[in-house]
């Protein structure tokens, strides 16, 4: 497994199970990110942690569908569980030299966002 | 359908039926080519003429599996079938202000090519 690979790896896990600063800490300074593509240029530790803190609190999981390394760039589709959201997702990355991110386009529109309702008789989520 | 996504099903279109110049009119001038992501970057009419002119004389198909448009960008998985050859591949466009490609990568490994053996030659599959 490449080095691109490896952080896409630990990108998504984190996206699962770990702290807003750890999936920061995967972007190079300066990193640039769209979520969706076409939306505001996000850069900066305040504006990233705007984004991924919504994460925190949520149950999450996540799911790599397919992953496709090409120079220091990877395209890949995962499906990321919120709590009540699963949305379908394809992510283009470009890395630097140590493999930290420097550039995130995630292409998704509403169409690609499944809500579930919640069952009523399950265990209070966190 | 959205003038980024036209361009892509005609580019595809073009590439099962066009002829190497209708299929570099897709592209803007000075528009950067990378087959395979990673490869060596491409531009200029002769360059893409080079790339693009080696279908020319082959039976060709394409076949669009996902489409996802999000600023002025688009990614894409298709099956190319050239000849024997099979290629299932992911690319990621740019495009400028009037729809044509100013950038394209193309993502695929010989891990994503199948060669099929021709109808006339029964001879032991390897």
């Amino acid at each position: 497994m490449d080095a691109f690979e490896q952080t896409v790896r630990r990108y998504l896990a984190l996206l699962a199970t770990g702290t807003t600063a750890e999936i920061i800490d995967c972007f190079a300074p300066g990193a640039t990110v769209e979520d969706p593509a076409g939306g505001p240029v996000l850069t900066g530790p305040a504006e990233l942690e705007k984004l991924y803190g919504s994460l925190e609190g949520r149950r999450r999981a996540t799911d790599l569908h397919w992953l496709r390394v090409g120079g220091p760039s990877a395209v890949f589709g995962f499906t990321l569980s919120a709590g009540a959201h699963e949305i379908d997702v394809v992510e283009v990355m470009t890395f630097d030299t140590e493999a930290k991110i420097t550039s995130m386009r995630a292409f998704w529109s509403p169409d690609d966002v499944v809500t579930h309702s919640s069952p009523t008789t399950a265990a209070p989520e966190r």
